[in-house]
């Protein structure tokens, strides 16, 4: 059993409702059958995926509209009773479930797709749509979601959004910041604001939705979203390779860059331990002979010979430079047999199982028992110093210091596992994390946001002026404070 | 001379306070040298490029530094004094100039690159950077900037960023909303807000740094830029077609978009009567036969074997199913000779030169007279019917009834010309090219932005509620309202 997250870090309740027995009455009229208030019910939505907080809600709203989402903000807003937004609740930072007893306003039900536009690649969909839904409906009609992650199974395109999700194809497509093209979004009093354009283009005025994408529910309900969606790349190659050094790491990508150019679309990399919890807990294998590191390179195009050319040229590069030491590529082109030899690299599976090694790290890591997880932006040539550091600091008090994540775009997933929660090991970590990630003008955060756990630590990524103005936007937007509470921005001292 | 812009609007002076002599003092006590007060000198900044608006300014400030813009503005707010911020000038809806005695805060000297880093791409330079110096800068290093215009040898960087400039690049490397990585702004009370990271990723709190881009100075002052720039292609090929109808431009997109993939980086047309302008004013000569409409594709990609096959492979499908009837093809790639007839198509001149076609029209246009600019977002498909549509509505009481612009980004650039500015010709266009828009669910401005000609037409594109958050945003950030008066917002009916 999870300790609630008010007792493990001593939060203080702020001054809203409580729930009362009028408040459930009210929302059974509103939407029959669609609020649960079983303790068995609501139990799945109080604890968040890594089950490291906790929250104690007494009720669960599930909207089918976003009129239905107003009338709720609206009489909540009235009430004065906290509301926590959710979706696939896959968050990594404690944002997406309640810290004491907020309202839980899930997006299950709001999952239907609302247009689509084969000429410009414009997706319109509901907030709840879960990702890999939208990545099944698109890749019929010839596209592709410009965003993956692996939480892609249960997260929903809505809380995508609001937490500006990265992932496994940022460096192709860019942020959401650059593809989202409108939002629908409810404000903390119940109204409505219809930013849910579909243009490519347009300069009429400020860009209001940027502020909601990335604000993690604390300034509104995302309810709609309209996304720009590239085309479905016709040949898509994945090449795995073992690496000896960090250094070579870094060359690699180097030269895959120039070499590939424009069909790169992933440049992911993972250490040892990465690999050896991904083979002991999930009976994954290895398909290159064991290295300190290892390298998962996407090429996405529109040519399948241009760029198993272009592929190949760049293996070839590579291994005879001693940049890489093994290696496998998988290709969904049906051209090239299931196994084959090319100019010395086997060639098989498919690209899924390749990236399985990969995109499964976090679900291996959860079988260690607790996991510390920190997701930092840093110049791409310390990515691994602060692994390094972290792993001399702690010595035996960690099971495992591992790091992996998106080189590519400076990204780096470090986590620590142990046995169990312990405030000391926590206290060895931070700040000392943050402080080194300040002193290289990282971010303490590259794409999960502050949610619940890193709120506190926002300083050491932004000046105070930037934290003032984000409370100046919060009070102007939700004056009373009801919207995802406890979450994003620091508490007061 | 242009009739002053509070004359021919009818608008009233907003209660700001008057310059007086001891104003003049401060700012030469404070920035020596670099105060502009005679008549003569300050002309050219009271008057925008088209020469359409002219305000009545009689003080520029050249601050060097983000400290000076500071104090400026510190002094400005707190004496009640309207700032007109001011980059290269080239804006087309009067955004960039006073309306009336507004102080012209002037970033040209604001002409610093503070860092490149090659390995990430990213740049951090002053917002007076002009995008050709800062484009021949990266050039040398291997790079180039994520955006080009044809204004680009005296538009600054910090304007792009404030007016969230689109321009020619915007296919292939999407909007200044996911390239710009960090800004720093002076706020109207002068307090400077520092988001001038260089991270690809940072999800720390809301991205204020959006609210910025786009807001045409209405906001704050831009002061210095951090941008992520994409390594420069190895080859560049553009090819010049003529289309029979613009049926046939359409599905000359389709088809290219399909068969050149990653690697296109530009799809733009224009129509004959462009084409018309740019010899007869230019003296530029059409390097194909002539046809109703022309198209120019650009392809940029890192093989230049692989994207001539690709590019070929195109034409020859183009030419087959006569989609296009004439074209030619240039190459910066210094292996085919200077002139070439390969499958059919002559290979010959430098990609520029065929650009300078496409480029220039804004420049031709200005020789006809009066120029009507509309710069608008619609679905692809509904492009040209405005322009068909404008051109029957006023047969003879317009010269020239001009359709251009960047349709692979639905981007339609409609011009309508006459000997001199004309009120009745004003209303026989407005508000129905608005109208007409809002009807298709458009943008009344996809890329020029609102600024002093379109702020009052801005209902046409956003909702009300949205109009009113923008109204909140700008009071909670410039309550006295001295940043850019009388733009991008409506005034008060």
């Amino acid at each position: 059993e999870v300790v609630p997250t008010c007792e493990r870090y001593a939060v203080r309740r702020l001054p809203f409702a409580r729930l009362a027995d009028g408040d459930v009455a009210f929302f059974e009229r509103l939407m029959p059958g669609r609020v649960l208030t079983g303790q068995e019910e609501v139990k799945p939505f109080n604890v968040d995926w890594l089950k490291s907080v906790r929250g104690c809600s007494q009720l669960v709203l599930k909207p089918q509209t976003t009129a239905e989402v107003s009338q709720i903000l609206r009489y909540c807003y009235e009430r004065n009773l906290a509301v926590n937004p959710q979706g696939g609740n896959t968050g990594l930072v404690g944002g997406s479930v309640p810290v004491f007893d907020e309202i839980i306003l899930s997006t299950a039900l709001m999952n239907q797709i609302i247009s689509f536009d084969k000429v410009s690649g414009i997706l319109v969909c509901q907030a709840g749509c879960v990702l890999e839904r939208l990545s099944e409906y698109l890749e019929e009609q010839g596209f592709i979601m410009p965003l993956d992650l692996g939480a892609k199974g249960s997260c929903h395109i809505g809380g995508n959004v609001a937490t500006n999700a990265g992932g496994l194809r940022l460096l192709r497509y860019g942020s959401l910041r650059g593809t989202v093209l409108g939002l629908e979004v409810v404000l903390a009093d119940g109204s409505a604001l219809d930013c849910l354009t579909s243009l490519r283009k347009d300069n009429t005025g400020y860009d209001l939705k940027q502020l909601f994408i990335g604000s993690e529910g604390t300034l509104g309900v995302i309810t709609a979203v309209s996304i720009l969606c590239p085309q479905r790349p016709k040949a898509v190659n994945v090449a795995f390779l073992g690496c000896q050094s960090f250094a070579k790491v870094l060359e690699t990508f180097t030269t895959c860059r120039a070499m590939l150019g424009e069909i790169l679309s992933a440049y992911e990399f993972m250490d040892e331990k990465c690999m050896e919890l991904v083979e002991r807990h999930l009976k994954l294998s290895s398909p290159v002979a064991d290295s300190p590191f290892y390298v998962l390179i996407e090429t996405s195009g529109s040519n399948s010979t241009h760029d198993e050319e272009k592929l190949n040229n760049f293996l070839e590069r590579a291994m005879a430079s001693g940049l890489v030491t093994d290696g496998t590529v998988a290709t969904d082109n049906k051209k090239i047999k299931a196994t084959a030899w090319v100019y010395g690299f086997l060639w098989s599976l498919v690209p899924q199982v390749l990236w399985s090694l990969r995109e499964r790290i976090t679900e291996a890591l959860t079988h260690e028992g607790c996991v510390y997880k920190y997701d930092i932006s840093l110049p791409v040539g310390r990515l691994y110093d602060l692994v390094t550091d972290m792993r001399a600091r702690l010595g035996h008090s960690a099971k495992n210091v591992v790091g992996y994540g998106h080189l590519g775009d400076g990204n780096l997933h470090l986590n620590i596992t142990a046995e169990s929660y312990s405030h000391s090991l926590l206290d060895a970590i931070e700040p000392f994390v943050y402080e080194w990630t300040a002193r290289c003008s990282g971010s303490i955060s590259a794409e999960h946001g502050l949610g619940f756990k890193k709120k506190q630590f926002i300083q050491y990524s932004k000046p105070r002026e930037a934290v003032l103005l984000m409370q100046r936007f919060k009070a102007m937007l939700d004056p009373k404070g009801i919207l995802n509470p406890y979450k994003t921005l620091p508490s007061a001292p």
